[in-house]
């Protein structure tokens, strides 16, 4: 159980303790207390991801994510499910920053 | 940009961002600054996994995990098989500890 300790966890580790925390925080609300319902994805997606996803207020933008998301057609998104989102919008904003970047750098060495 | 400053960032937005820092800590520290090369990735499984991957320092350990991430054999892990290692070895923390909690809550009902 050491890994879990704050004091103890590396960074990643403390992202993947992040991460499980804030699935839980919401997956407990109402009905399966291990899935989101579509009620509860969408309070995730509000409160956050607010600021990727700015339209998740939109019933229609939960309902598109929720069926992206639900592979198995049941309603619920699942752990895997919610880590499958996490990591395809961390690769896209590692994606966004990498071409900020690059061309900050370019934009440099024309200087 | 506002997304990534911490002040404002919730949650889930701070273990994706410690997510992308973690990454590019290591990428940078020889050749391509944008992947993991063998000795980068031994040293971010060492610094960052060494509680959940006990065996990291053997080579033979990370050979394994760079052939299974590697998946367009170039022999560098790019940022998209970081995550995909990364999404993995949560849902697997989390499977552990829902297992356990689970076999908490049934010895609880049966005092």
């Amino acid at each position: 159980m050491d890994a879990m300790k704050s004091e103890n966890a590396s960074t990643l580790e403390n992202a993947m303790q992040l991460m499980i925390q804030t699935f839980h925080k919401y997956s407990g609300n109402e009905g399966d207390k291990y899935t989101l319902s579509r009620v509860e994805l969408k309070e995730m997606l509000t409160q956050e991801l607010g600021n990727y996803l700015g339209n998740a207020q939109d019933k229609d933008a939960v309902e598109k994510v929720m069926g992206d998301l639900d592979s198995n057609n049941d309603g619920e998104v699942d752990f895997t499910e919610f880590i499958i989102l996490v990591g395809a919008l961390t690769v896209a904003c590692n994606d966004f920053f990498l071409e900020y970047h690059g061309k900050d750098e370019k934009n440099a060495q024309k200087e």
